[in-house]
């Protein structure tokens, strides 16, 4: 049990993705719990949210920090560049891609992805923390494939 | 020179996908030299597409057949199944990825997307075979990863 969930490396990581892309500094007053807040949605308030609409650019976001996040720790841990695309149609479905070279590094598909969220912190760490984690494994198995 | 370029294996595949997405049978009349000719833009037609407002559905649609097409080709002469992503922005600039397992194939970006185009038919098809030369190299190179 972490005490101080938000002190979890990803989360951190995070963090630092959604505080750099504050130009008007509206999030400096804010802990990192606020700023992580709109991430974690029970299964009632998942419901809620209809699919039926495209993904809102909130949302979408929402997804790419996420992602973004995941590739920087990648990056940190294993030296290669990753690139994000995240690539979402008018239901709300579609993939989330992380690659180095020709290395897919980290790939996803997403439903529903109006409902991103998870059910705590401590799951959505554990979520960054495992595509860290096979993502760093794939760069250790196939280095030459980062390069080409 | 290719007299009936129409003949040439990628635009066939091309054509082949543009008429597998003709539910009304709207193209059965048509001639492929009709069907590819949005494709064939000079530069001054070009230069007349705007590129300050979003790609519309039917220029990405034609992206995505092209890439698709490309894919096909790969599939038939390496024995992998391909997916094709295509991601791009509100400017038209963005990626095309045909990846399988964890290997990406071909890795393109798009600039002006709205005004993706080729000079020519042969053009066209060689930019094509170039893609799938490539990407059967790929495949060649790093088959386990295609397995991962």
């Amino acid at each position: 049990m972490i005490t101080d969930v938000t002190a979890a490396p990803f989360l951190q990581t995070l963090v630092t993705q959604i505080r750099a892309q504050d130009p008007y500094g509206v999030y400096r007053a804010w802990s990192d719990e606020l700023l992580l807040k709109p991430y974690i949605l029970s299964k009632e308030e998942k419901r809620r949210i209809p699919v039926d609409t495209p993904v809102d650019p909130v949302t979408k976001g929402r997804i790419t920090y996420f992602y973004g996040a995941i590739a920087r720790e990648i990056e940190q841990q294993t030296g290669k560049l990753m690139q994000v695309v995240v690539s979402l149609n008018e239901e709300g479905f579609g993939w989330v891609l992380v690659f180095s070279g020709k290395l897919l590094v980290v790939s996803r598909t997403l439903r529903d992805a109006q409902r991103f969220g998870f059910i705590s912190l401590e799951q959505m760490a554990e979520d960054g923390a495992k595509a860290i984690r096979s993502g760093i494994a794939l760069v250790e198995r196939f280095p030459a494939v980062t390069e080409a």
